[in-house]
């Protein structure tokens, strides 16, 4: 059993390597690092995760989690595509906190590990899946609500979003510019829109 | 002026590089790697393209004409939305026979080097304008023959495209699968789609 204490340890580690790995990507963020910033000896890093592989996949989850903290409840109230737009616009805004600059953790840790790292590579899947999920959850509610009409494929659209969401932040991190994430996003949503019931098209 | 023998040996080290960096990243490429692969010395190397960092923005420069080099020619001749769904095909195709792996080659350089490297940073940027730019002027091409109708924004649509393959790419690597893609490319061709003039819409 892990102590209060010893929990408090090892989600500290835990977030300092995020922060890192985010900062520097996995290959560039060595134990001597990660023990300057957590202010922890390397036999507690070992203790906690074992080696870095098992730290990364943490790191990977840790990131998952924090991006469905994030969007799930922005999405759990989807009534029509203005709390679609809605969303986006605090994307937007949470990038641009950040002066455009790290991109998705979850994407950069895609970037780097997936053709490295099988195990996590599939780590990864999980998270994006998570997230897509929560994204057609989102769009299916609207639909069991009657804003979206029937023949909306709400997964594809999930899948369409999350792509664009992906790549939006990737381009923005690189032009270090709120443009074309927000045209990603919006263009995404515009065609949702037309899956939108007369009535409630905005 | 450089010989014949020297620009030949300066496009193998060049290619040698854009393949190892493309595979390991660039923080994973060695001078060493890179004699081993290219069959030079160290000083080879550093009479060509000087230090690392260099070699890293003619790496950049060179992902970025072979973007184009497979991009121009199919988005040269876009007459209607069927010729676009062609397009959006031959990535996938080209996506499958490397078994989704890789993704993006200038995508990965920047999702690496965006935050680290201002340089590097900007040189991906001039590539991400150049292959917008021939989606804009592809889909312009398009609107000039009466393919699209005239409120279609090209430019806003050529950046949703590019997101959208960004995103796709980055998530079939990680899935290695090409249904997230396909999905996000068939998704902004089907809101293009939209903007078809009546008689020619697919």
């Amino acid at each position: 059993m892990i102590t209060r204490k010893g929990q408090a340890t090892r989600d500290r580690i835990l977030a300092e390597a995020a922060a890192l790995m985010f900062q520097q990507g996995v290959a560039g963020t060595s134990f001597e690092d990660l023990q300057a910033a957590a202010g922890v000896s390397a036999s507690q890093i070992y203790h906690y995760f074992g080696d870095k592989h098992s730290l990364t996949c943490a790191v990977i989850g840790y990131w998952s989690d924090a991006n469905l903290g994030f969007h799930k409840p922005l999405l759990a109230h989807l009534d029509d595509i203005d709390a679609l737009r809605a969303w986006a616009q605090a994307i937007v805004a949470s990038a641009r906190a950040n002066d455009f600059r790290g991109g998705c953790p979850l994407g950069s840790l895609a970037s780097e590990l997936a053709d490295r790292d099988d195990v996590a590579r599939n780590d990864v899947v999980v998270g994006y899946r998570r997230w897509q999920g929560a994204i057609r959850d989102g769009l299916g509610a609207m639909k069991a609500r009657g804003a979206l009409v029937e023949s909306a494929d709400v997964d594809q659209l999930a899948m369409a979003l999350l792509a664009a969401l992906q790549g939006g932040l990737l381009l923005a991190k690189t032009f270090r510019d709120g443009e074309p994430l927000r045209t990603a996003l919006n263009t995404t949503i515009d065609h949702i829109a037309s899956f939108a019931t007369p009535q409630r098209r905005s």
